[in-house]
């Protein structure tokens, strides 16, 4: 029988929602030894909170995250907040001896990520950070070709996530969704929003970078501020791309921007090993593109695979072959991965050691383009 | 605030899985009048059907359905049931006054649909049959397209669905999810399963179909029978095509079968009308392939629509611009329409009645492909 | 040494284009043991028939095909006329003892086809049908792949030929191009225009067809005639479509139209066996779609090959990996193939024989949709 | 009536058949002012240079380039050698006054690219170099969007050119068509030979470039030289990759690389504009992907527009819509246009001043790469 496990939810945006529905529907897909309760939500809007509540079924609500930490019916803390709140909330919650999920990017940058793995680690208490795509049953299959050595030697890894919501200049910086826009709230535009996600997944697919060469670009100077009314100075990066050579010796082009016409969240990344290559795509998450060079000549292609089958990474747990899931099931996948891991005493990953990671290089490449020059990324040390 | 409507689900196959989930999602996405109560599953199998109430928490079983149907603290009756069984259950509940939702096809044939009709009709319980795909955001957009008259006149519809997973002759006819191979219980083979579908759909945007002439197979002969443990002749059919007069004046093709390698649940269909041509395919199915011969020539193309945006059909109750929902989530669209429809005294379709027309079409097919000859297709009355 | 061939070419459209071009390139990729020389060339409009020549570097021109058949420095009568000339010419081309290659479809019907296989097997003549589709690279690896029995039994073949270019009904019927739109000089609609192909691809890559069942349809009535200056009923079929089955058990939809808006000249067909799918698209001509279920489970999928590597049919004469040729290229390749056959005194395919099959169906097609009935496809005995 | 144009080919490679392939078809498809007529061809090897002009029609053979620029019945010179002879033939010829067509690159740097330009400005001869892609139908089209300001303000820019073919380290460097893999020959590796490409077509569509930032890599250190016999150092770069600003404030990406598994010839670029984005992609060259932002939002989405109708570039010379043509047309198109200018007394683009500014820039990116930080990029002066 699975044991109830009381969740409290810190931030009710786009990210509570998504965290709110893998909570209520990962026990009717997994047969998880934990049954997570929604024991209370917590933000600043009371009247939003409340609503948000009867929404999505939590029992209670708070407006400071503080108490939240202090109750002793909250197992778990996720923090959902902009990311300049990420810190003294998983800080606290560590201090407070709670299980820990927090939203990515870890943290501001590199030192303040170190200050949250030290307390977690202190702690000793589990702790997660919601890098979902790793769990886009076609990208866990690409770690798992690549595991098993399909792929051969690396010699290419290259990524993009491209938008293209924030082109009109009329748009303002600022509150609610808009705080991704300030980077007094946020640390960086698209390197910590979008960056973020590509180096994850490719620091888990491909192992650690040794340097970055990076620029950035500001298109939109100046755009009005939801809070002060004021037209003020755009301090966020609105697009970011950087060079890259791992430690296996294979190179890479990294690349982000809201300034794509025509992507909405393209999501994308390609790997060319000696023997075969990757190729997937967040716009059609459910496929997964592999060219195997051992194939027979004659008939040699790029397969696109539908993953829906039941020897697919997690999707014997849910329908039948040819119907497809989509974005939200990541966060299903990540819940289920992580009550497993708290069953059995594991970690369930990425942890915030293996986030700060994604920190330091995300420091790398912003002091690169500040500088104009390449930088040596340092490597995270075990804890 | 949402008033609780009691469910009983009869049947705990595929199809009350997808029925479960939806009825659990809708109100954390849909602000629909009515808050859908797990009441009871009922199935024969005591412990298999108490394992299905509690993982979708289900307040109480039962392994009767006429218990079921007489129970007080039940709303709705939802027929997840073999095909064979559609009938008597659904005249039996709405004799007893409930609301009634009923998996497709809707029956055996259109005799039996026909009474179903009248049943329902005579009791005044709103129904619906659960044909999906109508609330695939994509199919419901063409919809949309076509009712604005984008396309003009109708020159040709294509549609098919083809699946691959009974080719191997070790495959046994029977019992659970293989009662789909035994025409006693299913009524027919692809032609009830997989075409049911596509001509529910193609009446939905193309109107009513004049006449057909079909041709059935049946390619594995003789298969072993679960139930009796016996090799016995297989009595459905294995691919099913036709040619059909819309009452438009456009002609159609339609195909299934699952014998076709490659495809696991490919339901494509295709339009082409005067000025714009309309084609989807369920294995994206968060994509829509326009072409508009109005735009400027130099750049006309087809255009893949990536059906994510705030302004398609129902995506504004998900995620944000990009990311793709999946299957599952036409049943909520579907649960959410029908408790929108309830909630108003307006009947959400497709109704009994409109499900009926495809019963017509589906015997017109199998007695063409029996008499070796066209048929011309019964038109169902209004009301 | 290649030795000096004498070519007739009688017709200057499209197609005499793509033959002229043919006969010119053939020699600088393919090592043939004959040297095509453009000897005459005969169209009924003097001036016109001059500008072509001097276009091409035909030696000289006529006006009088009869002329063209008597001359004694002519080795080969090239028909690229209307349908309804091609059985005279052939015919008396036979008798004078000259090879011929003829456009397709080989006649306006049946009877008349089965004359011109009489006359040139009677003669003894070399001779060919410009089937140009046999030889699109992919489609010669379909052969290929099917041959070896990579697909094993055949479950399915759908075909479709779909154009968009007679839905303006201001568009007249008559002369030049446009005799294609009037019955008496084409014999047919798509049906003999584009269906032949299909037809033709059909019988070579899975055997004869046992029985047809069509429906045809004229979408514009009338339209003006371009000889006659008067608006005129409309002879031809604008839409055709017809089930059939296959010699060898296999099911199969075809489907051709004018009236596909989108599609210029979507050529399609797919293949579905036990084992194996194979599906190509001349719109992306150079590439072959193929599904084979004995590749690993987890990594199967549909392949796209890209034909342009030197161990698939034909490649190797042309560029490099990587880089892709056209539609005219395969003109070039049926020109090598009878060059080489000629050389070995060997039947280079389609000969006239084997057109006459698909005239046969035609027939069928053609009589089902009038008939509104089944029909059985008479075969074809050998010479 | 067109006037003979003497061509002399130095080169029996690759190149120098798709321009004799160029010479032979151009009248045969468009009406220019000049009949190349194929004088003479010149390579070392008698034999091979024997066979070549028998298979291509070539009057007479040379041995030795410096007797064919002496050779008064010559008025052009194309030279297709490797390219550390560009340039001392090219300003042999120009001081001959002769036209010259030189092979990309330009030249083995930019200081000699500069000294081949002052030969041919001092001559005032007609010339132009091969960089073939710019007459891709679609590429072409892609410049006429741009120019319209179709796209509006320009935010990214983005190319790559994959190839897979050097993966095997038994391939030797040396001789053939393996002088691409001998530095002394080449220059440089895939630099000047892939990229070359990307970045003419780049300065084509979005103008000069300010500064790049590159990283060039080696995988594969030592090969067997096919003149010496040893195995010896590569002095190639494998695989080289650039960051980029443009003058007009765009970010760009560049990379190319002979060691991605899958592609053979995958040139893409796409561009992303205020209002529209632009993808194109060489192993579908036939096809332009364009989304336009302005469309009606309901239906926005990426276009695939088949480039084979009438009023595409260059399209309306060759068949009919929906027919595709390939790789080598697009140098059929480069002699049309360059005959058309030479008749008028105009440049054809690109000539060898535009063709320097991409030396200037792969000597900025070589030097980046070199020097580990970013370079400046000098511009062209005009002439």
């Amino acid at each position: 029988m699975a044991k109830p496990l009381n969740i409290a939810l810190i931030g009710t945006g786009f990210m509570g929602r998504t965290h709110s529905n893998a909570y209520r529907k990962v026990r009717n897909f997994f047969n998880v030894p934990y049954d997570p309760v929604l024991k209370v939500v917590c933000a600043r809007d009371a009247a939003k909170t409340k609503a948000f509540a009867d929404t999505w079924g939590y029992e209670s609500t708070e407006s400071d995250w503080r108490k939240v930490i202090e109750r002793k019916d909250v197992d778990v803390i996720d923090i959902c907040t902009p990311n300049n709140l990420h810190a003294e909330i998983a800080i606290a919650a560590a201090e407070a001896g709670k299980m820990i999920l927090c939203e990515k990017p870890l943290s501001m940058d590199g030192p303040q990520g170190l200050k949250m793995v030290e307390a977690v680690e202190k702690a000793g208490v589990p702790n997660m950070v919601w890098y979902n795509y790793r769990r886009v049953p076609a990208v866990t299959l690409a770690k798992k070709l690549i595991a098993e050595g399909k792929l051969g030697r690396i010699f290419h890894y290259r990524a993009k996530f491209l938008q293209d919501w924030t082109i009109n200049p009329e748009l303002p910086q600022g509150g609610n969704g808009l705080w991704r826009l300030d980077a007094s709230v946020s640390g960086s535009g698209v390197t910590g929003d979008l960056l973020a996600h590509c180096i994850d997944t490719a620091i888990w697919l491909n192992g650690d970078m040794d340097e970055v060469c990076a620029m950035t670009e500001t298109f939109v100077k100046e755009r009005k501020h939801t809070e002060t009314g004021q037209v003020q100075k755009v301090s966020i990066d609105d697009a970011s791309a950087f060079l890259a050579r791992f430690d296996n010796g294979s190179l890479a082009t990294f690349e982000s921007t809201r300034y794509a016409r025509g992507h909405k969240a393209l999501y994308t990344f390609e790997i060319n090993g000696e023997h075969a290559s990757i190729f997937w795509d967040l716009h059609d998450l459910h496929r997964l593109q592999y060219f195997d060079y051992r194939d027979a000549s004659e008939t040699r292609g790029w397969k696109s695979i539908h993953i829906t089958d039941g020897d697919h990474p997690y999707m014997s747990h849910w329908w039948v072959p040819g119907l497809q899931i989509g974005y939200e099931h990541t966060f299903v996948h990540q819940v289920a991965d992580f009550l497993e891991a708290v069953g059995k005493g594991e970690k369930a990953q990425p942890d915030f050691r293996e986030a700060y990671r994604t920190q330091l290089i995300l420091d790398a490449v912003l002091k690169s383009a500040a500088d104009h020059n390449w930088q040596k990324v340092e490597h995270v040390k075990p804890a």
